[in-house]
């Protein structure tokens, strides 16, 4: 049921209802929207901090402008929530019946008013600059805009964007959101920059932006709707690319935020609620951390190197007891990569700390930087394998980023133990690049599968069986544990996602009818496939369990699973087909 | 036989050696390296213009600081000839019977004096600020530098660089080598802001570098040796951060290279000793132009868009006769490929040339801004598959990248009419991606396969044969039918190097004892595996041809083929054994 019926945005149905009210209205609009944004994420959790700090210049596009005529690119789209309340999706917000209605990014499947699915940093101005120069070859005349915030702006897609938007020859309005803030504190020599355009009220000749050739206007305060209705007129219908540098206040409204913007930056239901969860058993945060603090202090020369996500990783912990061996660059995930090498080079021990889905900006550098210089640097690998998240945040591909190149190991821990026993080596180690796929379901504590002191030559461990041999791969060794007890087949701890055993392999093809491999991950290019190639030219049988190919979106992991019989009764099902 | 042997280049054997030269005999040496330079390219090809601007630098530099303790790393490396003759490896330029003995990129195996191989651009300052990292660290006090050209600074990865590199607090000076050139003349925003700062000699307070926070000197004349050394002893032993701009004249010393820059980027043997090549022959090149002038002639809202390499796919003609429907965004494939996406989202036809190796730059933008997205971006492929290039510079992970993800269409042609057949197709369709292998090795012209109108379902070709299937993906398919005729095989021409035809697949598994597969890339990842994948659960065999997941460096072709198997008597002699 609506929860708020009197509300003046039950009247707004789009920008054109908008268009109508008077300035205190608007202020009451922006009143409802901060109230709402607080209800909804102390219920479900969600994007707080980004969306709280965004309402007025929301407000002021949508009075502004003609969406969806005129477009706006929100990057990110983290902040998109004002923008879904004043666009027909108000009742996501309003009646909590409906909340599961929208996703949490801007989704062209959802809304007209929302151009691409857009999940990750620094792409607005290059989406948005495409979309100019095909506007301008096509004849239209729309206004077209990117908003990106300060923090997006440390990814160097966002300055690729930049400086090509530079040269455009018709409308481009670039809106940089300045809240001082990435997820955590913003880094970087962009800091210094945007500070000193803010202390001279935009009137510092130190101006990155006019140096470039950009028109460049600044809003000292960019939660005014006064200031940024002004501005967006004054901009409406430009006929060349500007820059609109706007000051506004990351979390506005909410004072627990404006103290701690790193925890509410994405807030969960029980940080909002006031419920304290007792967390005290180990994850694969924990174990990694346990490990690192282990090195430190036993001397090992350190570099915890991470791209903006400390808390991703529980990092909080090294920053701030053991400063000198932490480094966050900023979103910006190559130059994390390529850091780290140099680290590895001169001598040090860089251990990355690397998001899955994120992960995937920095190929290039996996391969040259690191790969084909061999440097021994140390990657854990969060939040990779089939998921519920939406189709912009999915850390599926991991093992087909990684595990195709030449030099590195990935290894997969099927238990925390293992994980910290593959950590310690790998850091220990300086042969070759490593990176740990973390367990991201749930995986027994103790030492089920067994754990080494060497993990230079990976051999299979078996536990012996019949006609099947079930190769289960890190987080998803439990599922095959359960299946291969239910069919008493052999099973088997590969410990890699990218490196075969070989002989173990030609054995298993030998006294076996049928392999089953299990993976967290999109099948193609990854560790099935790679079994299937080699056993090919024997009589056994393979069969590859992950995920199809293709991008899923807020779907239920049973759900997932089903669809991609990764449960023991289709396992069984079709071992029984296969066999018979 | 040392072609030079009174030079006094001769006399150096390495920095230590330059350090008790006069100002005239560095001078002197300055004169050798050029001609030396300019002797050996005219002879093997080679890059010209970035070595030829550089020659003053690097003299300098080795004069004033103590490699290899202080280190320089210079970004792609393609400068770095004249740092390679004064660091013992003279002979290789002297001599032309060790012409070859040298690499044309940094490379540690090769010397101390090489920390890093290095072949794509914007990566040295992130490399640079790791190993600053490591040494404070580590308590280490030596310099570190990295050189970094105008044109590799429009790549992101530059920019978080910058970004990070401002926060270090010790020793760190990156030169900006602006020659006013990318391959082609760089393009964009940082091209005006850099020529605000030549024009007022350095003094504009419109300075990026000093809004960052950086200590900033300017060199007006980068080719003069006492101002190269008096800038480099003024930065020696700095405890910040600083930027060197230096000024120098890319293709210095070579008339030809002054007037046509791009072409004299890297310049082949027949180019600089005058012989023209009558090429009237189509190529993969020539097909893809002819079909963008057709396109576009028919009134197709084309854009053709490419990352600072046009020559790399003979895009002249395009940027000179269809100014309109061109653009080049500098060395930033990121932003190629995201610009591409917002272009097809407005309406537009975006045709991408990107280069196999570069295009692992942006596999986040294939995935998320294109593939998640859905838009009908046209991508032509170059370069990609096994090959004689530098470890830096292989194609080997096109399909890795690109086979992997949902939504992607990835064709292969066999012939240039199929290459025509698809682009034709690719550019008219709009239901989804299209990227397009063009033929990397020479494959007929005429139309041996048979083209279609409509590649948007994959049904495979099929020459019936005997007991084995020979699948042979794109260029590999004069291979496949070599091996094919002489085995009485069936023939295949799959099309398509990710989307399977299964039903024609499974009948072939219940028809053949094995199906053979071949294909011109890394096997990891790729083509073979998937069909190995799909037809686990068939009794028939499988062997799949392509690259061991191997950095091969500028190994010879018909090595990499015998190594792999890649041979009709290796395949010939594989099948007799599995089928026996």
């Amino acid at each position: 049921m609506n929860q708020h019926p009197n509300y003046l945005l039950n009247k707004i149905s789009g920008p054109t209802d908008l268009k109508k009210l008077s300035l205190t209205q608007l202020q009451q609009l922006a009143k409802e929207i901060r109230t709402l944004i607080i209800e909804k994420d102390t219920a479900l959790g969600g994007h707080l901090g980004p969306d709280l700090g965004i309402v007025e210049a929301t407000i002021a596009y949508h009075y502004v402008f003609n969406a969806p005529k005129d477009k706006i690119i929100w990057d990110v789209s983290h902040q998109s929530y004002p923008h879904k309340m004043l666009t027909g999706r108000a009742q996501a917000w309003l009646d909590p019946e409906h909340y599961q209605d929208v996703g949490p990014y801007t989704d062209p499947e959802e809304s007209p008013y929302d151009y691409f699915a857009i999940g990750h940093t620094s792409t607005s101005i290059a989406l948005a600059t495409g979309m100019a120069k095909a506007r301008d070859l096509l004849g239209g005349h729309e206004n077209i805009m990117a908003l990106i915030g300060d923090g997006a702006m440390t990814g160097g897609l966002a300055f690729e964007g930049f400086n090509n938007a530079a040269r455009e020859k018709g409308n481009l309005v670039i809106v940089v959101n300045d809240n001082q803030w990435s997820i955590d504190k913003n880094v970087g020599g962009l800091v210094t920059a945007l500070k000193k355009l803010r202390a001279s009220n935009g009137t510092s000749p130190e101006n990155p932006f006019t140096a470039m050739g950009f028109d460049y206007r600044y809003v000292a305060d960019g939660n005014s709707l006064e200031a940024m209705i002004a501005a967006f007129k004054a901009v409406k219908n430009i006929d060349h690319p500007v820059v609109l540098h706007i000051n506004t206040l990351k979390g506005k409204g909410f004072a627990p935020a404006l103290k701690d913007e790193e925890h509410y930056h994405w807030a969960s239901a029980d940080l909002l609620s006031g419920k304290t969860s007792n967390k005290t058993k180990a994850d694969a945060n924990s174990v990694a951390i346990d490990v690192l603090k282990d090195e430190i202090t036993a001397g090992q020369k350190i570099m915890a190197i991470n791209a903006a996500i400390p808390a991703n990783f529980s990092l909080d912990e090294i920053k701030i007891n053991y400063p000198e061996n932490y480094l966050d660059v900023g979103i910006a995930e190559q130059d994390s990569i390529a850091v780290a090498a140099g680290f590895a080079k001169e001598g040090g021990i860089p251990v990355l700390f690397e998001n899955a889905s994120f992960l995937q900006r920095a190929f290039d550098q996996l391969s040259h930087d690191v790969a084909a210089n061999n440097l021994p640097v140390v990657m854990m690998v969060g939040r990779s394998g089939i998921s519920n998240q939406p189709k912009t945040h999915l850390g599926l591909f991991d093992q087909v980023l990684l595990s195709n190149l030449p030099n590195w190991l990935y290894l997969a821990p099927t238990t925390l133990a293992e994980e910290k026993a593959m950590m310690h080596w790998a850091i220990r180690q300086r042969q070759r690049p490593v990176a740990i796929k973390m367990p991201a379901q749930a995986v027994p504590e103790d030492n089920l599968t067994g754990t080494l002191t060497d993990y230079s030559e990976i051999n299979y461990q078996v536990k012996p069986g019949k006609k099947v041999a079930v190769l289960a791969l890190g987080d998803f060794y439990p599922l095959g544990q359960e299946a291969a007890s239910q069919l008493g087949a052999t099973l088997v701890n590969p410990l890699s996602a990218n490196i075969l055993d070989k002989k173990t392999l030609a054995q298993l093809a030998q006294t076996h009818q049928l392999i089953i491999t299990l993976e967290d991950d999109v099948l193609d290019g990854g560790f099935g496939q790679k079994i299937a190639s080699y056993l090919g030219k024997s009589a056994v049988k393979v069969l590859n369990y992950g995920q199809k190919r293709v991008y899923t979106d807020q779907t239920p992991l049973d759900q997932l699973y089903k669809e991609n019989h990764l449960t023991v009764p289709q396992i069984i099902a079709d071992t029984q087909q296969v066999l018979k």
